[in-house]
């Protein structure tokens, strides 16, 4: 499912980084950063991603200034259980809440969602938020850290942080032009340290669909940005759209995973994940450099390996999905 | 956030039932029924639900003959971590997928976000699942039923099923009329085997704001249709209505979760609950009630405690969240 734009715009962001991600090279882009520790002052990490969640949602109104019976609703997700981080932010917010899980799409689902409301003249306002948490996606998906388990290479390191967006149909200078709902798809692969295996040809299937959709070469855009592939995963979406499609994204492909840490000084692997890596980015840095101009059309691709732990002990292989929005300055 | 439409029908539903729902009052209604066990042939009660869900899907699509490149989407969420059975069930089919989670309240979520899209003619044919298991849920919030654990009477029981329902811009003898997004609602209770009282307000707010939003009285409508408050819950929520909203809807008033089994027979304390089971109720006997025209307006509202045991074993109470949906017989 494709669809285009005329009325959908960004007025604004907010976002939150921990730890990890302000010592990364992104950090003097993103509006807050917790350095002390992972608590953020709260007695347990997923109390920590609620208040994360929930200051990035009403630092984001009050600096739009927009007061919330003005805004229609607020699409959020996140990696805990029952989405649990957004449940309990929403619990402060007197505004109409959508819980949507897409594993890492999360941002880009919550967009499509809300761009489809604007375009269609549902809503005007919409609020599109995330959040992960390192450790409770540790504890949650894998192994108590204090366990010391051993990671290879190919593995990612899930951010902590949070990031909202208000999308509308007033005028700004940044707009919402496309947009592409992704498909699942199992490559059949279980290794649960290997996400962007997994996730590379769900990316590939969402960027060759939204090309071709809209009749477009991989270099309509300055910049193509999965979500969270890290380095592997990154070198396998290129060959494979290379192989699959014979489509060439090298000379104007990124990844969030990998932009978001400084892979050489920090402890992460193949790079970032978790639904705030991309939205950090995104919303952040890219945001910005839009914003000056410096980038003018930019596809912005978060990707979910859709893991369930519960499946994998039952012998199953990971499921992926992509969700793909077009963004662009207004001229 | 309440939107009124004009271009919004119901295409099909298909519903399917367990072993409970079979023995229930309204099983002559459901499409099909599994009466042998609870692992409708599979190695796991995981895999059993992602076996209802993907039936219900395949056979809706089979039974509208329409074909998958002229569904737009798929909206579908279910009970499981990380919505564990619409990604798994998900795989079967080559169409773009939303996942989406407000519990109990899924069916009426997804039925929103495919009315808006058609509303706006962002969509032309949007299909919406869910789904639910009896022992998937007991294992994964509760304890193992082998534990035999006692309940309190408020206690409700999960349904076993799946329910998918096709909207369409295409005119057809029942109409999506209007819709209401709900809002995060949380009084403070801890008592998980209270999930009624826990989703009452959220239901109140809900149904209150839909009317007012709209200018109409409860007598609007036919039929006033809560998920599964149970029978508890559904008296809470009269009172409460009563008290604080000063508005009286016990005369055109039910509960899904009453309607659902026969509680003098059945084991199922207050009520059925689970995404599963208020979309069973609507989209096999509602949907059949309409197109006979002998209901003709009935606003139904699923309820979703947003319960996550995390939260819970660290000291937190129950969120609760409702959305409501209008649908009419198109004279």
């Amino acid at each position: 499912m494709t669809n285009t734009y005329k009325n959908v715009y960004i007025k604004d962001t907010f976002t939150i980084g921990g730890l990890y991600e302000s010592e990364g090279p992104l950090a003097s882009y993103i509006d807050k950063l917790y350095k002390k520790d992972l608590y953020m002052g709260e007695k347990s990490f997923e109390k920590a991603e609620i208040k994360l969640l929930t200051e990035a949602i009403s630092k984001l109104i009050k600096k739009t200034n927009i007061s919330n019976d003005s805004i229609d609703v607020i699409i959020s997700g996140d990696l805990q259980n029952q989405i649990a981080a957004s449940d309990y932010a929403m619990r402060n917010f007197d505004i109409p809440f959508l819980g949507i899980f897409n594993a890492c799409s999360i941002s880009s689902e919550g967009m499509i969602i809300a761009s489809n409301f604007i375009e269609g003249k549902m809503a005007k306002n919409c609020i599109v938020a995330t959040s992960s948490h390192n450790l409770v996606s540790e504890k949650q998906f894998r192994n108590p850290t204090e366990y010391g388990a051993p990671k290879p290479k190919t593995a990612t390191f899930t951010s902590t942080g949070s990031a909202s967006i208000m999308l509308t149909n007033e005028k700004t200078n940044i707009k919402i032009e496309s947009s592409t709902i992704g498909r699942v798809i199992d490559m059949g692969i279980k290794d649960v340290n290997n996400m962007g295996a997994i996730m590379a040809p769900a990316a590939a299937d969402t960027i060759y669909r939204h090309l071709q959709n809209l009749n477009r070469n991989p270099l309509y855009y300055d910049l193509i940005l999965t979500g969270d592939l890290g380095l592997y995963g990154k070198d396998i979406l290129i060959k494979y759209m290379k192989k699959q499609y014979k489509m060439d994204i090298s000379k104007n492909y990124n990844d969030c995973g990998v932009m978001l840490y400084d892979r050489e000084k920090q402890p992460v692997f193949a790079g970032g994940s978790g639904p705030v890596c991309s939205a950090l980015v995104n919303f952040a840095y890219i945001y910005k450099k839009m914003l000056n101009k410096e980038i003018k059309r930019v596809l912005i691709v978060p990707t979910g390996a859709i893991f369930s732990p519960t499946m994998v002990f039952q012998k199953e292989t990971v499921p992926a999905i992509s969700h793909a929005i077009g963004l662009e300055v207004v001229e």
